[in-house]
């Protein structure tokens, strides 16, 4: 199933014989052929992105820092430090292309709005144990009768034998002089019942804690209060590390050809850029000042590569058979161990996994869904650049994963992005016409997830495309032949967005956004992996959708889902759609929730335990499965009546 | 008690008035005046003292590094490097005197033998229960039936639940390669059951700890066999944090003036080299090749501003009313967080102390003794540059200190020494005419503490001194007044070692070997110390000396005790000899029981709890004893019948 390496959508210049190189903007997904010795600003220009270019582009300003894998000529600049040159930042106005690259653009890069959507569930909590901690105490002075060591002294404060109390060497060092300064009035942090993480002078007023979702794709951070369980602030970002390779599978690869140690720092930066953006904004709320000390634990749940590769551990195991990981159960670390810039003695938590494809991302799904508290049975699907699904109640439960494939996250399809600002996110077909929405409300610079979705499921119902996924309907005003093959044009040239400035063709003229032939052929192949790896998985178990409780859907692609048109194509099961739950981000949910409940961490490893591991890759069941998928909505409609009855009244 | 700053042994020359300057040499501890410009490679050889200095002085071969206290005019050399320069390590041939100076000479630089004379009790245990353990394991291969990840492979092969088993980062780094390369045959070292903190290819051969002794002025470390508890092999040295200040105090103020920063790289410095010698002694004898990843667990006895010290802690609270140190109890730590190099995740487990004056070291000391385990009363006198006793039994013991000055070590002592090669070390008076012996049986270059013990106890005896300690004989004819009063000559110049080049005289004469008024003053005032301190501690719960049933003795200084001639000045209670048991190096034993036994670590928090603190500083009890104890032996000579009748015969 897992197949290496990356697909771009090459806009191909036939017009010309020069030295062209092909350059591949992320996180747009956006790739454009540039002649050798182009900046890296003016490449980005033709792909659409405005970049920060304050001095006019004379490397004086170094807001147009970007991350480039592959080779280019650029000069040193003092406004790079030398471990970010390592890491690949450059200056796009000075660097010139001299091989296909790979080019991430921070956020901070680029003009504009270039924001994550997410959204998670906020429990209710009635049991709040987190991992740390806070006691305040007002110890007695010493005297000559009682001349207790300073340690010992803290210790008796809180209850606890002689010797019993461990703290690190960073602690001991700085606790004389915060007990004397606060005249014996301090406040501790504890991990557990013994070990000292952290003293400070007098009161503490905040106890504060971070949940992390650590994605593929995009990472996502919430600041949590941890008296009230409440999210304080929360901060997102496209993973950096996607120059090292759009999927787990090119990251392994990128390991065993170059090492770890970039993929780690890259996502050490994303995560620590996160934090800071957290600090910004709670600054500019004006609530308090916070510093990075002031987050004393962290809770992380990431699929098993982003986990290996955030811990600078060889993730070589995950990819070949027989798909053993170093571990699916990390122990607590300390963060100035990981790198992670908060309390450097703040303990990391990690929620477990279960496999080398069903990571500590999915165990933080169930957990926020509670299906393994039900006592029915629920289905639990989580499309990202992998999909998983789980299968389960509070008995049992089965989980396998599927290389869904990026078509949903605009990769594999032309005109595909990530659900950014400028997405077409909805589309309807009415009486020929077409009507689109796009995220944020301006003119469209490309098609996310639920927009090829919902697009698809229109053309089908309204004849454009056959269930093979094939366009038919040639006759209709908006199919045309292109250079590879039928296209259907989503919007004209003139419609799209100016600051797009998606130049497609060398004479400088913007092209029409469209879906072609190829495009639908990629998606149905990840919309049949999902739809196939579920079906197997009840299958494994004698059961049968309409056997199931609820349906949740996790991922970020979850939050603009159309349930129904998903339906149509044949994603998701045809069943009444009261049963389908959105989970959002479900990982960062369940970060949430170990994050604060020693109850949620015992449940998240009892989750690990009970699942099963189902590999699809060596079962001939799925195959077959998935080859009777490859259809809109399916070879047997008789699996998706709702979806017959509409096409009977349409057709 | 505790009185701050060094008082040196100056050689006066009142003969010229120029810009003077005093060195002091150690470990020899053995001080010279010298103009100013005159290089540390001259102002050695005028202490008497042999530097390395392969390329003649110039500067070329880098055998004579010390370690500089003080402004020197120094040049810079690539054959320090920045580290250590930091530290004060610079070539004596280069540096030049610009002001007084403290001079520390490292073992490697110096010519000839330089040996610390250390032995200790090898207790038999009959629980090894080690701070780590050594398994073996023959891991199944994975499969995709069987595909749990490596680290929870390791766990199951253990007998543990999933999730129980720790590992630090570098060990979960290294973990497949070794696991892969070793073809799944490993050995694993674990702290307690659930703490991974070694993985290596194959069977463990070797089960190797480390236990230290760390000291004012020496450190001693011993390489234990875990499976036998056998010493393998043994180094120790002097402690070059001495150029910071020569007892604890000096080295504290040392820390207020300055920072904790250099005597803790010192202290390290001198462990670590311990740990090299201890290789090459292991690589000489061609046993095999040992790394100091080999060490994987330490166990360190020291008074508590030494273990404060090692840890970079502030020390400060030891020194002042109420004397509270930051800990008593130290948690265990890692050799890698802490500087010393073995197995970096290696714990380093502290013997505990009980105040900021009876420090771990003591409770080493009881350990080895068995005082807390027998139904008898005993005491334990340590005299090393502080003095401790413990008194007591298996139900309660009392312990106090007070400061013994360094006087039996070769301080305050015009021709004091510490027990170096050309030491005197015994002194017997026959008839007018003296006889004694040297460590290494050569011409005498000084004299050590069991020499100056020999050399009062025979001058008392044959009434060459008062019971005040005044020289009073003046007809004999090795007395004679000098500069400062009266002396005594123990050795004529021309009985001493000609390379000891001890030129007391401007115009290049050596001198003979004398012993002055102030100097036995000096030596009755640390006597008196240690003697008045254990009858206080008795007084304080309503026992004589005569109730004791055994007297233990430990440090260095103990191995050359005459008992009897130490009852003669006082220094030790007039009872039976039989009653004396000399513990040698206590501290390094205690050490070696804590790394080899759960059972120790436990008796060892025990005597920490039940260990009851006298604070002498406090007490006019201990004044009162002071004072009539600043006799030979003691005002109320009906305390020492066994010394009345001697004197009687002799008389």
């Amino acid at each position: 199933m897992q197949l290496v390496g990356r697909q771009h959508s090459i806009f191909r210049t036939p017009y010309f014989n020069r030295m062209l190189y092909s350059v591949t903007f992320f996180p747009k997904n956006s790739t454009v052929e540039v002649e050798g010795g182009t900046t890296l600003l003016d490449s980005a220009a033709k792909a659409g992105i405005s970049l920060n270019a304050v001095c006019g582009g004379e490397g004086k300003c170094g807001k147009c820092r970007v991350i480039v894998e592959g080779a280019v000529d650029s000069p040193d600049t003092a406004l790079i430090n030398p471990l970010d040159w390592e890491n690949g930042y450059r200056l796009a106005c000075q660097c010139k292309v001299r091989s296909d690259l790979i080019v991430f653009v921070p956020h901070e890069a680029q003009v504009g709005e270039h924001k994550i959507l997410t959204t998670f569930h906020v429990a209710e909590l009635s049991d709040l144990s987190p991992l740390v901690s806070w006691r305040y105490l007002d110890l007695p002075l010493p005297t000559l009768d009682d001349n207790l060591g300073d340690l010992e002294r803290i210790e008796r404060s809180l209850g606890l034998t002689h010797g019993e109390l461990d703290a690190p060497l960073e602690v001991l060092r700085k606790l004389p002089d915060v007990i004397r300064s606060s005249n014996w009035n301090v406040s501790v942090v504890l991990e557990g019942k013994h070990n000292l993480i952290d003293i400070r002078p007098g009161e503490c007023l905040r106890e504060l804690g971070l949940a992390v979702d650590i994605g593929t794709t995009t990472v996502v951070a919430a600041l949590i209060d941890m008296r009230t369980g409440e999210v304080l602030s929360q901060a997102s970002d496209y993973n950096k590390q996607i120059v090292c390779g759009e999927d787990v599978l090119s990251r392994i690869a990128f390991c065993e050809d170059r090492s770890v140690e970039r993929p780690q720092r890259l996502v050490l930066d994303t995560v620590n850029t996160l934090i800071s953006k957290i600090q910004v904004d709670i600054k500019a709320r004006e609530e308090f000042n916070l510093t990075g000390d002031d987050i004393s634990s962290i809770s992380v749940a990431g699929n098993t590569t982003m986990i290996h590769l955030l811990l600078g551990l060889d993730p070589r195991g995950i990819r070949y058979d027989p798909y053993v990981p170093l571990t699916n159960l990390p122990p607590i670390m300390r963060a100035g161990d990981v790198g992670i810039e908060i309390l450097p003695q703040a303990p990391v938590y990690f929620v477990p996994g279960r496999a080398s494809y069903v990571g500590g991302d999915i165990i933080a799904d169930v957990l926020a869904s509670e299906l393994h508290a039900s006592q029915e049975t629920s289905l639990l699907i989580d499309v990202g650049t992998n999909g998983e699904i789980v299968l389960g109640n509070r008995d049992w439960m089965v989980a396998c994963s599927c290389s869904a494939g990026p078509a949903f996250e605009g990769g594999e399809v032309a005109h595909g992005m990530r659900a950014m600002m400028g997405a077409i996110d909805s589309i309807q077909l009415k009486e020929g016409e077409i009507e689109y929405t796009t995220i944020g409300g301006g003119k469209p610079i490309g098609i996310c997830g639920s927009g090829l979705i919902d697009l698809i499921a229109e053309m089908f119902k309204n004849g454009v495309v056959d269930k093979k996924g094939r366009i038919q309907d040639l006759t209709n005003p908006r199919v045309r032949m292109g250079d590879e093959g039928s296209e259907f044009v989503v919007a004209w040239a003139e419609e799209t967005a100016v600051d797009s400035g998606r130049l497609d063709f060398p004479d400088g003229r913007r092209g029409d956004i469209i879906i072609t032939d190829n495009d639908i052929h990629n998606i149905i192949l990840t919309k049949a992996a999902v739809y196939a790896a579920a079906s197997v998985l009840l299958k494994s178990v004698d059961l049968a959708f309409e056997d199931l409780s609820q349906v949740f859907v996790a991922g970020g692609f979850g939050n603009y889902l159309d349930i129904g048109k998903a339906t149509v194509i044949g994603l998701l099961p045809d069943l009444p759609e009261n049963k389908f739950v959105f989970l959002g981000n479900g990982a960062l949910a369940g970060a949430r929730l170990t994050l604060l409940s020693e109850t949620k961490r015992k449940e998240a490893n009892t989750i690990h335990e009970r699942m099963t591991y189902f590999e699809l890759s060596t079962t001939q069941a799925f195959f077959d499965e998935f080859s009777s998928s490859l259809f809109l909505p399916h070879t047997d409609i008789g699996k998706f009546p709702t979806v017959r009855k509409l096409l009977e009244r349409s057709g």
